[in-house]
């Protein structure tokens, strides 16, 4: 081990600023010494805001220390999932995020950052599988390949908050297909297969390792009166990646990991705030406890039952038959009335936090 | 990228925990509702003391986020710290230790767990260069190799809280050589040599790449009257990692990354509470802001100069003239009045706490 490092690799050499003299620490001696000199030391972060948040930081995660008497062993046991998480995180993978996202944090930090604007629609997560290279589609068309699921056509108009159509907005779109529908799985699965189909949960096209192009997402625009519509498949729900250390700390909290079952939609216009969410079909056992807290009530949509060939065949789908059709009005809010919102919502928000 | 992975490797499983139906939570519509679903699930954690944990912990995080209203930015930029702590980590670095040390965790976790017993002396940190290969050295002899710094004699006695002189009592110590002293680093600093010395930290023997045996460090046991002495030599400051993530923290923080000078003891004996704790020289410049909140008051020593030839010959030191004589009587606590100080310790702070 020690023949590996010396000083110089270690980098350990003085990083230049002086004794803080000045502030006349006395020795940490008591737990309430070590707090008060961590937040004199505050004084000399050089900038406000990291000031501000570093103040809070300590003084919330000092308390928490002191409020539970964290044991030596209990807080190595947490240094070491820690690490665990760092590095489990890869290139393609962000454990530290969905960490943040099954406590909470993800979705909290959005509802703060994104607060609601009267009429419009509501933002939810983006989650870690939007990928850049969904294909145009036209209107009307699929962008799902066929076998991935049960039919759905999705449509609807792009409007503004004072109900003018948004004409040229890019919607990227994204979901997973229905796992059970591919025919290796069946093969697979064997005699299972009716018993398991139902449980089986849905995946992203880039969670296949034989992906060879985009599935199952899409980019289109809405048309001079602000119409969109496209074919699709119903989305399924599925489970966040269980085999790293946040799979882990669900089990230990009693939680399941799934999330509910959504399509993704990421609508982009000039003059207005791009809006990031999706749209939860109504039904899911999953939806009020998903494990990543995206589900919003203006959010979840009902799914009419086309039990119509003809119409069908119509609208595109190959085989006929029936489908699910699932209207909404995507409402845009112009960046000022967003602007707007946010600050009314963060001057609200600091006058609760005064009271508290 | 998405070659690389498919369902299969992602282990994207159901956990198998059904949907919490029975809590009736509704849609997180908003930062409060977040917040208040995440403390309804944490009825589903079995341990009770892995809820108790948790339920503050998100209290905590949760109101650390509302009250400092952090953006989509700033918290990613955190996500991405937090990764590279992790990452940073290797089997011979711990950065999120690290990290845990200057956020005052580390120690106060430590003055929690570790409170002064009366009479008894206090603990410190022990800090990542313990090793297990120290030589066994006898009473009187060296642990530090000649040329390491400037001589330094350590002696005094092991006694019990009442007095009563503890024989046998085993002593693990270890210091940083004074860096500046080795031929090498004369060699290659040159010229600069006088006007860096000053300013040149210590190392611990792990440091060096060409370490091929453990250096100022050694075992030893106290006497059947519980004296104990050793040769050493006066240990200097040093500054902890500052090329990883943390180090980058602390400049952001306008905080020195240093260590005051020290001296480590381990000291064990059957029947009393394990010691881990440090001396530290007074004088150090560092003493007061140690950049891991480990020096307490008591644990602040005082050289003495002992300019005596004779004496140092007679100590053992090869070339005399001079040292520095470090006088310490260590008090082990009994294990019985070390459990009592606990857990008075912790009802005087819930009892605090209470009041807050």
């Amino acid at each position: 081990m020690s023949e590996e490092q010396g000083p110089k690799e270690h980098k350990a050499i003085p990083n230049g600023i002086k004794a803080p003299s000045h502030l006349n620490l006395p020795y940490p001696d008591s737990p309430e010494l070590i707090t008060s000199n961590l937040q004199k030391l505050i004084d000399l972060v050089p900038d406000p805001r990291h000031k501000f948040v570093f103040e809070r930081l300590i003084a919330h995660m000092h308390q928490f220390v002191n409020e539970t008497s964290i044991t030596t062993e209990e807080w190595m046991n947490t240094i070491q999932f820690l690490t665990r998480v760092g590095q489990t995180c890869t290139p393609i993978r962000q454990e530290f995020i969905l960490l943040s996202d099954i406590l909470g944090v993800s979705a909290l930090v959005d509802s703060l950052n994104n607060p609601p604007v009267k009429g419009a629609t509501e933002s939810s997560v983006l989650g870690p599988f939007f990928t850049e290279d969904a294909p145009d589609v036209a209107q009307g068309d699929s962008i799902a390949s066929e076998g991935s699921g049960e039919y759905m056509y999705v449509e609807g108009r792009v409007i503004s908050t004072d109900g003018t159509p948004v004409a040229g907005a890019v919607i990227e779109t994204w979901e997973t297909d229905e796992n059970g529908t591919h025919p290796h799985l069946f093969l697979a699965l064997g005699p299972l297969t009716s018993q398991y189909l139902m449980a089986m949960p849905g995946f992203y096209d880039t969670q296949y390792s034989n992906r060879q192009a985009a599935d199952c997402r899409g980019r289109l625009r809405s048309d001079k009166d602000g119409k969109y519509g496209y074919r699709a498949v119903v989305p399924v729900c599925y489970p966040i990646p269980g085999d790293g250390p946040v799979g882990e700390l669900l089990l230990n909290l009693g939680r399941h990991n799934m999330r509910p079952n959504h399509l993704h939609l990421m609508v982009d216009a000039p003059g207005f705030r791009k809006l990031v969410t999706a749209l939860y079909p109504s039904g899911d056992e999953f939806l009020a406890s998903d494990a990543v807290f995206g589900v919003k009530k203006d959010l979840v949509v009902k799914l009419q039952d086309v039990n119509d060939d003809a119409e069908a065949r119509k609208r595109g789908f190959p085989k006929g038959g029936s489908f699910k059709l699932l209207e909404f009005d995507i409402i845009l809010s112009p960046e000022a009335e967003a602007e707007a919102a946010r600050t009314a919502f963060a001057a609200e928000r600091a006058q609760k936090l005064v009271a508290l």
